[in-house]
């Protein structure tokens, strides 16, 4: 097993809304700082969403985009990884224009599925009326990834020399790109995410990551793929990162994940998340990869070759 | 373990195309007298959809449901259990207005999935234009329940006393369920039936079954409900029954989901489909439920209480 | 997925006493008739135990292995196996001496358990004395196959040219196996055995095949070993058959694992269970291997080479 | 989930040869001062073997036994757990000889396994001829725990009002205690500890401790047991103990199981790796129980029940 270990910092996401936690960064400059101290803590890999300055709402402005890659760009060699998830109410297209910027990697999701968000609306606390709207609607949301719109967003990578950070968030997500690689959709290896946790989805619970992971190697096989694991909310996001670290997984972190360092204790920032990722890091004898090291082994083109 | 078995028969469909196979009954009159061939042959459950008599094309078409269960009451003592599934294109409300026959059971599906019957449309047979779209169609098709859809759904089924089949896809359903559980939508003990083969959701693999099975008796306790099978394709359904049997669970078969009685071999009929999981049953000491004890077995009103 | 099965049938064993049952052959000419019959039923190898002919005491007399393998081989074509496993009270030179008669293939037993037959002295019976001291001793018996005894066995059988078919009884035989490759003591690709439900060892539940089966390719890779499921007692024999046969896997029936055929019905013979495993096999498309197959698919020498 | 954490301290143990560490203690003096240091680092268990003091070799010495308990009862609260698993060689009323003290807890082995220490003969280190002896000697060796052993040890722990730590070594030893409750020789509550890693028995990775973890709550439901994880072996012992935590149980460390605190740093005491434990427990929530809560989780007597 490798000793490096690929952490991955997802500073805001598109899941939370502001009120939730102080320490979700907002505008451009606070997500920009948010991830340079992200990377000096130990993240390799930076995944950007962006949110409207002045409310925090989540959107796919492609502006907002560009400047959070260029400054995050200035002040770190970290590989920046924007969504192509995006946020509620966002067209396949909206969601994809980000890899105009021809970005080393970006997120690519494998299925659809429910993503409930709502249960947060029920908690006492002085959402804005857009806040609690947009948690109440995902009751009748779908985070939507149909065969066409993963085609859609695959070919649009492939263009512009985009390696897909996979991201499963159920096994039958394992056989739809067993599908797409018969199609030639998308060919091995892969990078995969096991995103576990959100509420429509599989669960933050060891059986299910080490079911998908041994699912995922019957398929491709072992070397098919390299692999990571997000855990959404707390304790789940520490642990996946505790047994992909004991099985030689990369792992992801980050307020758009989970918003505590313990489990009575706010984060305070997504530093904190990585910096409690590397303790445990250490404890696995793993060390945290650099942005070089991370580059190799996810098999990407380098930052020269971004268009911002 | 109980020596009977719940043997469901799925007629007819929703998605399928009347040109991958003469056998799927489309009238009025074929779904019917394939329903009491099936009950005939073992069946105790009989999942009813229906289609267009003019093309085959599946609908939610209330006046067709009322023929067929009327129909089928009339000649067969065996459960009539329609679906709330429907087809592609159909809203939720379309899907559920068939509770307005009170019927004993539904079908109740937990979650969202792409649900891919594109690579059919690839084979050499002579589709109709409309099928050819149908199939084609459901590249970028979600099969939508979201958490909003199966809470009014389930609400449906509460008031006509209608006790829920409820189908699961993948695993993270089964975390939806428990969701539900503990927003009082659903209340155990259940009827799941574990759907497994549809390209988009987990596979109809001995693996995956037993993996959900155990996760659904972790989750709610063995006691909190009775569960059976369907395995979408071939050799799926057949493997999906065999482990049910020889794990103590009930089985679902028919042309809904399988079009093949070999692997060499077309299915003439669902009552060869039945016949055939009556074999295996045999195998392993089980026969099949009548009628009356599959609506003990299942917590059912009884034929009385229906509406049509 | 191969559409043979290879059918082991094992005759007699060493693990029953002949009041269990009157089907269970004693005596040369019975062990041979029930050889040629399970043969004639769709087994294409045969494992061999002998038992003492006034009594049916399980030994491991050499001139009574001479007898039943020269008349068996006389008689049938199908591939001859006898055990290196012996029964209670034996040492594993005497174990090991069948291997001068170099057959083609000899079982292998990968760990030391317990095995526990002393419930079945509970069972109202009339047993003889030395068949309940059998039976209630095996309450302080190990069925002993140490490192070093394994050892010796797999280096007897590859002086004589005889392949294994490594018998694993828990999971953690299969690291036992590991470490012999890594030692060179064996080599893949191998022939395993599953045999699952002694009391001591690994139970006949399809958890734990499938568990076992899928943690042997992880250890050694898909194509690193062909590989048989037998299940002791019932209904764990057919359990573990129809797992088996759904998974691509081979099989083992035979009086020395199970004595009914049904769940209220004494088997009359070991060729009823053979043909059980057929009627099994047929319904999932896989046919009874011819014994030339079984040669091939197992990687054996011929029935040439053997010296009786 | 609880946020105390039992940890036992497993101080020397029979299966390792002093050359392996300077760290293990040997003499009495040695194992109390051990023992000691590894309370206040946090173990409220005291996992207790002896060795003859001039050598080192493991024994089953009622003497030591006595001095090792006496004194370790005078300096430290934590529950002593003596062994009834001895080391090579020994009688099964030698190993359970130590019962006469009456000890508020000690271990049962729930079955018979080979026990493989010779890979260790094959390193460079200056091994007494004993020691290359004790290890070699180990490829014909058989960790002997047969059914009349257990009950045997039962009994006697029952009779001295001792509680079992039942260790499991793989999974069919869960069915031997199925039986052992069937015929009332164990009664559920339980405390396992599944002790994985020992070359004979089922490894320490996370598929294997789940998978028996979730076979034992098939068997005898989640409220039937406390358990606890031992990981034999480097990193097993910590992979272990990062699983258990997350999962809710408890967890074993000590030099008797592991000798290295890093992958290429050797422990210098017991002390070290329950302080890696700690910190391994903090980042998961849980802190070390004391020796007064780890009574209450575990159902002892309390040391004034003890005959030393």
């Amino acid at each position: 097993m490798d000793d490096q270990v690929v952490i991955t910092c997802a500073l805001t996401g598109g899941m939370t809304v502001p009120t939730q936690s102080e320490a979700i960064p907002i505008t451009v400059e606070q997500i920009v700082e948010e991830g340079v101290r992200a990377a000096e803590a130990g993240a390799s890999v930076l995944h950007v969403h962006v949110r409207e300055e002045a409310t925090g709402r989540p959107v796919a402005d492609l502006e907002l985009f560009d400047r959070v890659l260029t400054e995050l760009k200035r002040n770190t060699d970290a590989v920046l990884q924007p969504t192509t998830g995006g946020g509620r109410g966002m067209t396949v297209e909206e969601r994809g224009s980000v890899l105009t910027f021809r970005p080393e990697m970006a997120t690519l999701n494998a299925g659809s599925i429910n993503f409930g968000l709502f249960p947060v609306a029920g908690r006492d606390l002085p959402f804005e009326p857009w806040e609690r709207d947009y948690l109440e609607g995902s009751r009748d949301y779908i985070f939507k990834n149909t065969f066409a719109d993963v085609t859609y967003l695959a070919q649009l990578m492939e263009e512009s020399g985009t390696r897909p950070e996979i991201e499963v968030y159920d096994v039958g997500q394992l056989y739809n790109l067993q599908y797409l690689v018969k199609e030639g959709v998308l060919r091995p290896p892969f990078n995969l995410q096991f995103v576990l946790g959100v509420l429509g989805a599989n669960a933050a619970e060891p059986d299910q990551l080490l079911h998908m992971l041994r699912t995922a190697q019957r398929l491709f096989g072992e070397d098919a793929f390299t692999w990571s694991a997000a855990g959404v909310g707390y304790p789940g996001e520490f642990r996946m990162a505790g047994l992909s670290l004991m099985l030689g997984g990369n792992v992801r972190v980050g307020l758009e994940d989970n918003l505590r360092v313990e489990r009575r204790k706010a984060a305070g920032s997504n530093a904190e998340l990585v910096e409690k990722a590397v303790r445990l890091a250490d404890l696995y004898d793993r060390r945290p990869a650099t942005p070089g090291e991370a580059r190799r082994v996810l098999g990407l083109k380098g930052a020269e070759g971004v268009a911002f």
